[in-house]
């Protein structure tokens, strides 16, 4: 049931499947992977699990209160389950205040990861990383400064990252993006614009270092 | 003829010409290549051969029964034969009960076709292939577990690939997919749903693994 | 002046500024780029020169009977000239009886051409030939033949192209295209179809041929 | 506010969210990097700071005249801010009397340069050169001809780019184009029309250079 206005273009039901389309066709959700949240009015908006997520619907989203506790549910019929992916979007919002969370299955990204087998990403030397927030500085990186991503390992199951996660917040308290290795990776930012934005520069990022390492520049 | 109700989104009339469009941005059906057939109300729909896959028209498509006896055909005019593909779609209805069959030319297994001259595809230690269906156990591959997929090789035309695609399904019961060396593959599922996400992420994990092959990794 | 009904979806005026856009997509025509020609009842419809081709409009087109006279041209106040190509153009319609003439200035066949200093391109062992046209055995290719086509050299302008282009149709009675070195490729067929899935093919062939060449394949 | 009549389709306020939209698909302007400015009745059209460029509106956009002051701005709420690339804008309009300027982050530029350490780049033997234009000679490049863009080295903020900009404004009298190390590219032209097609041309040769330099051709 959808209860609430969703007029606005910018409300969740109307935004994660539209931001969905757009990440399938950059090639970082395909095969139903990848999840998104956005919270709203104090509610926390989940994609739903293993669905193909160019074709999702308003009424397809599932909305919690943050502690978890179900506010609204896809239509019974259509037999969706939340996105495996909720602990781990929880976990953002709760540690860092998240006001978006977005998690792709970047191919460059995988890339990068076999070609990096060390537990963090050093980014240094390209104007795009003044798109990415340090979220202990409180402000933007400037294009001199180097980012620093941790990468954890890849568990069985989604939920089990839940530990790593929180332990790489807590090491890496500048960093807005956790990659989990052969994977994806998690980014989130004060709200969905700045989540999907920094996306895109890690994106555009991780693209150049996969370039620089297979040419050893 | 076009007699049943095509109302409804998902009916393969629908379908089929909308997921062609897709799969021809994605490059997998240009040049007329490519096919695409779906099973619903127990009959048998087929893309047309040899035409343009991103042009497709409701009344284009083929319906034949199990047995391969025509129920409709496209109108006389159209001078429209029913898919090359159709023995080996069949193939796979019969011998894996399958819902709906996709055969694409990836560019990219072709690529790794020329890099694995071995008679079958071995990936694993990728998050994607919990994407990809186990047809021997039932169930999806978890990320630690390998999938392997069969080559065949190509013939002059593609009836006459019946015979060893048979072969492959019998000695590979857990595979969702059969490769067609230097050509393309084909991929089928329980829906058309499951068929395309794991046509995603075969061609996900064909990606990456050309990026090891050509990287050494 | 636009005498003609355009009312059909396939009339010229329509389908060549919706295939240009497709081509721009394609990355095959960007920068004003490349070119394209289709015969209509008799009547020869040409692009304009220089124009972005992702915004044609159906009155940029130019008509020209066989022997190159006029019969409809865009509008004064567009200021627009004739395609610089159409002198091959009319060759591909007089020597080859053409239906539909591409010209696209394909990245991956420059690569190739810089990969490949030959004075021709042969391609064998992919599914993919299938699509290509043998214009001397009235066939497409079988699988398990040799496609090859001609190279010749850049000129400083379109039109002094012509004679090598003509040497190289009689040199080559099979092929269906014409490659010029660091520039594009021209591609006819019986009609646009043909010119335009053939055009899919060899950007397809090339594709892999790049990758076998940079591979030591 | 916006005053004047935007009905025509190529008036500044629908054609800079246009093109913004197509720069963001070819990879251009993502992570809200680049920005577009069209001169239009001697009035100066820029698009804002900051914001996400495949989806800006048609009162997002800035207006001023040619010594700098506001004619027009975004309605207040929107809480907008000019781009910062206005400096950079004005220097091109003023000394190359520019009719439009364009800012990239095209990634294959940021390869280009991390694999060329000299200050410029030069570029021949392409058929695509002819689509970029000669300043100095007042004419587009001849296809035997070398064009040779400048690189100017990053720095911290957009602003503090003018100077060394402008010295190679004074330095390269021929270019249409001046290259941020790491960071993407200014490209002019006597109207929007000129700069995005001389945009693509740069992009297309750039990846050529790319793919030569990485094998040795």
């Amino acid at each position: 049931m959808m209860s609430e206005s969703i007029l606005q273009k910018d409300h969740p039901r109307i935004l994660i499947p539209e931001l969905c389309k757009l990440f399938f066709t950059n090639g970082w959700v395909t095969g139903t992977g990848g999840g998104i949240s956005i919270k709203y009015n104090n509610q926390i908006f989940i994609a739903p699990s293993g669905v193909q997520k160019e074709r999702m619907e308003p009424d397809d989203i599932f909305v919690q209160d943050m502690n978890g506790a179900d506010i609204e549910v896809p239509p019974y019929e259509k037999n969706l389950s939340k996105s495996q992916c909720t602990p781990i979007f929880m976990c953002s919002y709760i540690e860092r205040n998240a006001g978006a969370v977005i998690h792709i299955h970047s191919p460059e990204l995988v890339k990068l990861c076999l070609l990096n087998p060390e537990n963090e990403l050093r980014i240094s030397g390209l104007e795009m990383i003044k798109g990415i927030y340090n979220e202990e500085k409180g402000r933007f990186y400037d294009n001199d400064e180097e980012v620093i991503i941790p990468i954890i390992e890849n568990s069985k199951y989604e939920r089990d990252l839940v530990d790593t996660f929180q332990l790489a917040l807590m090491k890496y308290p500048s960093t807005s993006a956790v990659v989990v290795r052969n994977h994806g990776m998690y980014v989130w930012g004060s709200d969905w614009k700045s989540a999907k934005t920094q996306c895109e520069c890690y994106e555009y990022v991780f693209n150049i270092m996969v370039f620089k390492k297979i040419n050893n520049l």
